[in-house]
């Protein structure tokens, strides 16, 4: 495996946004890409098939789940990740700290890792950045996650404890790496304080990472404090390197983090809201549970080309909903990450024609209404 | 509309077994056929789109519940259930006897119908021939079915009653209708009585229905009643119109449906099986959540072609299920509706080969061990 399978291609920029080629040993991801979450190696409600037909070209999937349930080791003998899922594109594993550490009350932090309680039946594990290498190196992505150790975003003496912890257990994460046809990421980490912020992503990008994650938004601070935080990341982050905003993917973030240099997002948002009967329009998010639909003959949104816009009735969907048949989550699922997988296609499209600035003033406002 | 737009072809027979093809005005369905059963207008945890790759010919959806919800009428506003479940091929729809009945202590019958309560909102409804009829010309299938009472296959004079009321109640449903673009079946009854299915066979005959049903079978009674009264059926029905076994659809089932002159059968079980975990196979039916899989790179059945079978591990399908993910019942559906089409188009081919009765004496044993 040489460095050349992790080549990051830039192939337009404007201002600050790129479209690039991020190559992996399982196919090369077009930038921005959007990775749809597969939490417990499977995307809710989706198949591997759908998801192509999508357009879809990465895949997130969670160490913590995967670890507990079924095990990385079972995975590992089962072919690995790829195989096991029936994804043999591209895959981007997370660290298992942002899990960890969301389970609040059931995790310890110490300078050597994290001890906590499995949510399946209380068992007591513990996560290291050496473990979460090792079980990151069972499963087997394409792209793998420094362990880190994500605080609440305004506590500012811990936000610094937690930075220099995400620090050290960088340079042990890289220390640890065996496996060489995986790119591993640092992760830069701050909260929402500038200074911390420049640290971070300094101390992350000397590190020569072949690629970079901003960890920590998106976490209960504002919109104006993630794009501030975001342009800090985009003056210190190399540019030659392909950047990930963790775990962001609302429409509107998605525009936001591309205008700041961003290339790489994830986030559960599109299947969740899904599973609520929630779907992303341009105008506005509906809710498709409501009674006003009910005799609805038009699609989600009439500007939308996906499966479920180009042949179910609102009318329909809601009766999927009280029904409760599973299908409901299905198409909705298929239209929220069509929307998503689109916007990525579009603004890569504006940025290599130059005229991206345009194509965002012109989305931003019908989609902000999404939120 | 004229009557050939229901002809039914016979292409070839052996024995008594069939290969035809039934023309409707939404296309043309081989048989035998297996309709999967969409109740609530949508086939669970399966797209239609996946029904068409798996190569279904006929959807069968449930007049009881589409009346309930979201109503007849507002179907018919929507364009029909064609339209409204994203199904353009043919679509067959019961008359809501079959579930009205199964209500028991929900609903009073009498000669001229049955008033029942709602399973959804406990709200009185009534359902006669002339409304069954009504409501399934709303739905708009292609295959409609006459108004029926299903009684319990043992008691004589109660199931004698039934039969005469389904009597009546045909001719009523015959009157009643006044869409040509619709194939209406006469349904016989009779429980495991062979002189009252006999009288029931020739009755409804006489009615000379462009297609026969069979009702009141796989309710209870042994296999070989099953088949005794289907050697009588098959005696007494028209051999140049399409015979259709209600509500059956195990794959040992369908191959002696075929060998006694069965054309059409329906069946939650593929898809009812697959939420309960289970799975057919060549050599006996699989639950997936055995701890016997976890670790078993296999698919269900090696000697199975559909998407889940090329693409899954047993235990990948055992993660899904104990996860309790979504894609585990779309996989296992798939598969299990996948084993029963495939059934249909191989003994189709038996029947049009004049080898129908070497592949029902190869097939019925490792099948048989599925049941």
């Amino acid at each position: 495996m040489t460095s050349a399978a992790f080549n990051f291609e830039l192939v337009a920029q404007q201002g600050s946004a790129r479209a690039g080629i991020f190559h992996t040993p399982h196919g090369s991801i077009p930038t921005p890409v959007f990775a749809p979450v597969g939490t417990q190696a499977t995307v809710k409600a989706v198949t591997p098939l759908q998801l192509q037909e999508l357009g879809a070209h990465l895949l997130l999937a969670n160490t913590y789940h995967l670890y507990l349930r079924p095990g990385d080791e079972l995975i590992a003998e089962l072919g690995g990740l790829h195989h096991f899922m029936n994804w043999p594109h591209p895959i981007l594993t997370d660290s298992g700290g942002f899990q960890v550490f969301s389970l609040s009350n059931q995790r310890k932090v110490d300078d050597e890792g994290v001890t906590f309680r499995s949510h399946i039946d209380g068992s007591t594990h513990r996560l290291t950045p050496e473990k979460s290498i090792a079980i990151q190196e069972n499963l087997g992505a394409d792209i793998i996650m420094a362990f880190d150790e994500c605080a609440s975003p305004y506590e500012r003496s811990y936000v610094e404890l937690a930075t220099q912890r995400t620090h050290a257990w960088a340079v042990r994460s890289q220390a640890a790496q065996r496996r060489r046809d995986q790119a591993l990421f640092g992760i830069v980490q701050g909260g929402v304080f500038p200074v911390l912020r420049e640290q971070s992503a300094s101390f992350i990008a000397s590190l020569d990472f072949p690629g970079n994650a901003i960890g920590g938004l998106s976490v209960g601070e504002t919109k104006a404090e993630m794009h501030a935080m975001l342009d800090i990341m985009n003056s210190i982050l190399p540019t030659d390197r392909p950047r990930y905003l963790m775990g962001v993917g609302a429409p509107p973030d998605l525009l936001n983090g591309v205008k700041r240099g961003i290339d790489i997002f994830d986030c559960v948002l599109p299947t969740r809201l899904a599973r609520h009967n929630a779907a992303w329009t341009h105008g506005g998010r509906l809710n498709l549970v409501n009674a006003a639909y009910a005799r609805d003959p038009r699609p989600i949104d009439e500007t939308c080309a996906c499966y479920t816009c180009l042949h179910y009735s609102r009318a329909y969907l809601r009766h999927l909903i009280l029904a409760k048949e599973m299908l409901a989550a299905t198409l909705l699922s298929l239209h929220n990450l069509h929307t998503l997988l689109e916007l990525t296609r579009l603004m890569r499209q504006a940025i290599i024609e130059n005229r991206f600035d345009a194509f965002m003033q012109k989305s931003l406002p019908s989609l902000a209404e999404g939120e």
